[in-house]
């Protein structure tokens, strides 16, 4: 490593030890200053090797680059959300599979374009060459063909791997989850489409995440609508690229790439840019349907009209008229796509774990893919497939942020009693009501110490939100009785010994019925 | 591939994209377009690939050596049993993490013997040196040192890959989950060993597996026999390896093994064999303590049965004293146990999935390790841990032989109700109905046909095991009504269009009710 970098990586330290700092004087949330303490740790650990000459024997202590540790907060919050999302997938009667984190290699060749670059190869210990999966829809498709299964409705919740350069401030990460839902078979038109969009909708509802807006469009009318202005057919791809910019950038800049980078004449270009401007609902397809120059001689562009056409009126059938708008500047990077394509954005400015505003971020998309299939089947046989993906990550993002703001603190055990002892040498009566409360299926803890303090064990149960402690006594015990006591209010009632299960169970459950 | 097949498949390309536009010119079936589309696809991905010079050109269409999907109905029975286990370890208040599937290569260096063949290595493609988990301990000790966790209670429910020559008639395979809780911090003696052992009782009896037996000894006994008998100290490990054995072998095998392989003699072996074929309760460790040539010189010894006597002390007060056996002969091979192990085993001789009886086989383990933690502390501070290990790819097997054998079918899906049409054209009606059946959180489906045959819709319900039908019917329809089916009884009630999501939930909180 040069001098250059070693400053840079120093720097880099400064900065992050400041975050931490800061963090901890502003009485952070637990699991993000661990999170940030480790992002620290890393960058010292980079720099240690690079001090010490990188001696072999000294360990470096950190997870590998662009992964991390899921703390016990973090994990309570992703328990929610993937129980939120699941409960969606299940409504809509979904199936689960999972398949090998690895695949052989020649699986995934050919399916990822450019980004192929990124896929993470097992090293050839004598045997099969084998790649960690990069999505899960080519997965899906190599099982579909591999098992000739013509029809599934399936989710499949999952991590994934790709060797990008993680900008990882901006929540990017190398290892993460991928939750898709995905719709095969030989169907009617757009039917199981618009429930992959609806089942976007339910999810973004159920989760809280604020406003948010589904784009739809149609790779046919893409393709037609660049056939008639009169882009060169092996450019198609690469346009539809610099279309999908138009999220993100104005549309000067996306001309100037077409024109400058991609060889189109401003003519073809402005063509172009008079239709991927425009957006709205039905009354945008009727009227670009009567549109000469985009469907007089293109059969491509009045197919994907019609079919928009449809979708938007089982949009309005599904109760998504409100949150569904064409819009033909979605073109989506994935070649695979055939047919309709829609992609979710947050409309409100939430702020990301990082602080940084996530913006009109996209949160969900998907779209039809019917060729995959058929290039995993020998007989080149296509299963039609229509699928969604949620950005998970990004879900998590955001509510991270929102928690930690909120300095809202996340409950990470469901304890629902803990047994306290308010003198010594009461262990073994812990035990035994320990083991009561446990075969009466009762979340229960109690001290790993012969003689804790009475106090530590009350604190206990506040940092942890546990809401009720039974506090053995020497005299409460001789009179066969057990305090029960509401950590909250601190208020206290007696029990008879034999009953603690009970009651506990009835103070439960007249909290739950209060709340 | 040399420059004449290269020739060779772009004239294929050229010939194939020739059909492509004849087909669409001629309007040609949709079905035939997609068809040859995706075949001239497929050319055209060959020829990517062999220009890449990446990879032999005829797909595989496998999942990699040792690995498999998992289907449907094997997810199905998978969350049942994830679900029951989980729910054990909530009762006991464990929180949860996650860890990257693939570590530095180094953490898991010199961990695990011999067994460090079977690693799995990623590539080096630039960047750090990474190899998958091969187990979740290490992860979970490098998690602890990383972020200075001093005391924690957690799950973690994951794959783990090993290059093992699976013999995958036996069930065995090289990716398969672990599920494992653990206990670190610095407690007083035996407290969380007991309740590990608990933990594996609780789950085992949720799980309805038959009978089961949880071995103990404790590593500090077998140490101080082996000294007391003369094994020279360097030969403490693999005499403890051949001890492991005596579940399978006789005992004249492993005293062969003993002196002819590794250079015992045989009066040593026969001191071993004395203790090691011993198991009982509590009165055994008294009768040991007794025992001069065991305790007398041999403090370890001494120290191993009384932590025994306080282990099953402790097991009483949990209830577990039938379940656990003192067993002298219970080694477990990891190195980095240090105190109580432990091992449970089922009884009844269970069929496992490929019609091999599953015997007593060992279906959860573990053990207290207090010095892996210090391994990757820079200053090998040491956090205590105990744990164990519930061989859930073990539980699979047993469930699913279970299933086949009594011919259960697994439902797959959760739909409560599914939305038929008894004419054509009643689509729209369909989906509105469905659309207010997710609004009032009914789990739904229909046909994403335009005009399913009734018989087959009906036919459906009965695969699916889906309990209700809400059968639409042009006459039904005019006088507002709705039929719904019982799909087992075929009996039918008529119910007002507007009150179909009442009835629905109505019926099926009678049914739960009645079952």
């Amino acid at each position: 490593m040069c001098d250059e970098d070693r400053l840079k990586l120093k720097a880099q330290i400064n900065q992050q030890s400041d975050i931490v700092r800061k963090l901890k004087a502003a009485k952070g949330s637990k699991d993000k200053i661990t999170e940030e303490v480790s992002h620290l740790l890393n960058l010292k650990a980079q720099l240690g090797t690079v001090e010490d000459g990188s001696g072999p024997h000294k360990l470096i202590l950190k997870t590998p680059k662009g992964t991390r540790d899921y703390g016990p907060s973090q994990m309570a919050i992703r328990a929610d959300v993937f129980n939120k999302i699941i409960s969606v997938f299940k409504r809509h009667g979904a199936e689960t599979i999972d398949t090998p984190i690895f695949e052989l290699k020649e699986v995934l060749t050919g399916k990822y374009g450019e980004d192929s670059k990124l896929i993470y190869d097992l090293a050839d210990q004598g045997g099969e060459i084998l790649s960690l999966r990069y999505d899960l829809t080519v997965p899906f498709a190599r099982y579909l063909a591999m098992n000739k299964i013509s029809n599934i409705k399936r989710y499949h919740m999952a991590k994934v791997y790709r060797r990008d350069n993680p900008a990882m401030m901006r929540g990017r990460y190398r290892e993460f989850y991928q939750c898709d839902f995905d719709i095969a078979g030989q169907y009617d038109p757009m039917i199981p489409d618009v429930e992959c969009v609806r089942v976007v909708s339910e999810i973004l509802t159920s989760l809280q995440l604020g406003d948010f807006l589904i784009k739809v469009n149609h790779r046919q009318l893409l393709d037609g609508l660049f056939e008639a202005c009169g882009v060169p057919p092996d450019k198609f791809r690469t346009i539809c690229s610099s279309v999908d910019k138009l999220d993100k950038s104005p549309w000067e800049e996306v001309h100037n790439e077409m024109v400058n980078e991609k060889g189109l004449s401003p003519a073809v270009a402005d063509c172009i840019g008079k239709y991927v401007r425009l957006s709205g609902k039905t009354e945008l397809v009727e009227q670009l349907l009567q549109d000469e120059m985009l469907v007089g001689q293109c059969k491509s562009a009045r197919d994907g009209l019609e079919a928009l056409r449809l979708f938007l009126k089982y949009c309005t059938l599904y109760g998504l008229q409100d949150q569904v708008s064409f819009d033909l500047s979605l073109a989506r990077g994935l070649d695979y796509y055939t047919g309709v394509i829609y992609e979710a954005v947050l409309l409100s400015d939430t702020k990301t774990e990082h602080g940084e505003s996530s913006g009109v971020g996209s949160i969900a998309g998907g779209g039809r893919y019917d060729n995959l299939v058929g290039m995993f089947d020998p007989k080149h046989k296509n299963v039609p497939c229509v699928g969604v993906s949620i950005g998970v990550e990004r879900v998590f993002s955001v509510l991270e942020a929102r928690l930690a703001s909120n300095k809202t603190k996340v409950r990470t055990t469901e304890v629902e009693v803990f047994v306290a002892s308010a003198q010594k040498n009461l262990l073994e009566d812990r035990m035994k009501l320990c083991k009561e409360l446990w075969d009466s299926n009762i979340k229960a803890e109690h001290s790993y110490k012969r003689n804790p303090k009475l106090l530590a064990q009350l604190q206990y149960c506040e940092e942890m939100g546990i809401p009720l402690a039974a506090i053995l006594g020497e005299s409460e015990l001789a009179r066969g009785i057990v305090k029960l006591r509401h950590v909250v209010t601190r208020h206290e009632i007696e029990v008879q010994r034999e009953n603690v299960a009970q009651a506990v169970r009835d103070l439960l459950t007249k909290a739950s019925g209060n709340s």
